[in-house]
């Protein structure tokens, strides 16, 4: 096999399919997607299911704690997981620029296999495509995922209430940072990794110890800022937010000074924010910080009756002042 | 709103709600949509799924049949419903380059969501990513589809048997022959459309009439050619198909001529092949050719014994040869 992707390793040739027996297949090892049809074909119980797609376009494709192979595995299981699904497949399909070399290929691949296995998700079927030099910038991968949702969990946007509280579920802004870090050359005395990882197992702890979580989400792009005010839009409610209570590392602190970012704006691919009724949130904030992937989770808010929707930060000085979704263009293809 | 694609539409950012909300939600209007999670949910009975997900990127985007949008749409239902299953729900992954025309992404949008209503499926779900000008193509699409597959069918591509019958459902070569006309600005006297349509309502009235059909699937990149080839080695068969049944317009056999393509290699987007059993075979074609989709199925050839898994083309003058896969590159960014 060549050491790079050609045009003809996307035309349904020989070629491709050699790609598919040599690559694919031995990493993603199923007998869904060992049977080769264009399909995947499984038995699923009665119930709720959940199905979310993102494409991911990262650059640079790898990073300190990651790559856009794991992270097309983490993003996927954690919208599922925002649902409180338990994720089950995943569908993926590439998109390969001619020229890229096929060990980085493997190296991503070989990343998502491993992602997946640790939160026994099979990637059951997929597609490859080609695009010339220049029409595509290495390789873009989308994931489809689907889970099952257990019975009486109805997590929603549009579901928290006054009164109810907002949890973090621990440092925020370390993926925009060291994706940002790595673009720039930028050198800090300690290594700022990105957080992607799979939420799936803190979800199942949450919904198991507090069933009736009102709302949860992923701060992504446009970070924990415009994640807020978006759930503040869909619940028609305002937010109270406290500076001092948001888990921010000094580094990625020190970083957002220097790079003139706010951390509240700056993606994350490991955290969520949790919103629940105010009788549960000690609770709920005990089973998070008893879980690695919640240890350093706090109560960051409280949410309050607002016509205008508006999310509001109480300052470290004890001054209030409003954060607004992200307006212009902060941190292209930071996912 | 801008009338381009700008980096800032891609950021989590105002701008990007602002494009979800002006194109995507009015044009694919549906209550899970609507709900602005990062996932959809939905109630599913018990049964077999089928999950099937293609990137897109096809080159140029508009084209005589149809376009991106139609063909992302038709396509992920086609690859569903050769595994016999009912699509229902899709999700959709954009890959915007800056600088892409809004009114270009609406008609795209609009044909997407005219080609889902036409099969009954739902959009209930996507993504939005854009990449710097140089480093896409216009967009890119992935679409992921799910579909429950009705008791007692069984097709995998490992189920043709020796003796069976191989049929086609219509012409062959209508898609990629639109294209490479198009890409080389050839004039026929005949205009040559895409084939590009959805199969499941053909599909299902197949299987309702046959329910053993062994294999269905649908010779899109590669051909009829290399369909048959991949059906043989998974089904460890060989296959004797005649020139002179296989179903190929004036107009494309005169273009295949000119552009020196072999119509049996030449991509289509509306076409199945189908094996069954010798003695279910009259009666499935009768059904096909019955279906507006269909009318002009014939049957191609036979299934036979093989060690090789050769496919062998009776030619017109009674003579043999082998029909391999595609081997080198063809028609690239056909799909």
């Amino acid at each position: 096999m060549s050491s790079v992707i050609e045009m003809r390793h996307g035309s349904g040739t020989l070629a491709m399919q050699q790609l598919i027996e040599q690559i694919f297949l031995p990493a993603f090892d199923n007998p869904y997607l060992n049977q080769k049809n264009d399909q995947a074909c499984f038995a699923m119980k009665a119930g709720r299911l959940a199905m979310s797609t993102d494409a991911y376009v990262i650059a640079p494709l790898f990073f300190p704690g990651g790559d856009i192979g794991s992270l097309a595995v983490h993003g996927t299981i954690n919208d599922l997981a925002m649902a409180g699904a338990t994720p089950l497949y995943l569908a993926a399909s590439f998109i390969l620029e001619e020229g890229f070399l096929i060990t980085d290929l493997q190296r991503i691949v070989a990343s998502m296999a491993r992602a997946a296995k640790k939160s026994k998700v099979v990637i059951v079927t997929g597609d490859t495509k080609v695009v010339e030099r220049g029409k595509g910038d290495g390789v873009f991968i989308t994931t489809t995922g689907i889970g099952i949702v257990p019975d009486g969990i109805s997590l929603s946007s549009d579901r928290a209430k006054v009164g109810d509280k907002i949890i973090v579920s621990g440092f925020v802004g370390d993926h925009g940072i060291a994706i940002m870090s790595l673009r720039h050359n930028l050198h800090f005395h300690t290594l700022i990794q990105s957080d992607s990882v799979a939420l799936d197992d803190l979800v199942q702890a949450m919904i198991k110890a507090v069933p009736d979580i009102h709302c949860l989400r992923d701060p992504t792009r446009g970070g924990v800022a415009t994640t807020l005010n978006e759930l503040a839009q869909s619940s028609k409610i305002g937010m109270v937010i406290e500076e001092a209570k948001i888990p921010i590392k000094i580094a990625v602190a020190s970083a957002c000074e220097l790079l003139g970012l706010d951390a509240l704006y700056v993606a994350n691919e490991g955290k969520l924010i949790a919103i629940c009724a105010q009788q549960d949130a000690a609770y709920l904030l005990t089973i998070m910080q008893a879980h690695l992937l919640g240890r350093d989770a706090q109560i960051i808010g409280t949410v309050v009756s607002d016509q205008r929707c508006l999310v509001q930060l109480k300052t470290r000085f004890g001054g209030m002042r409003i954060i607004d979704s992200l307006a212009g263009e902060l941190l292209p293809r930071i996912c």
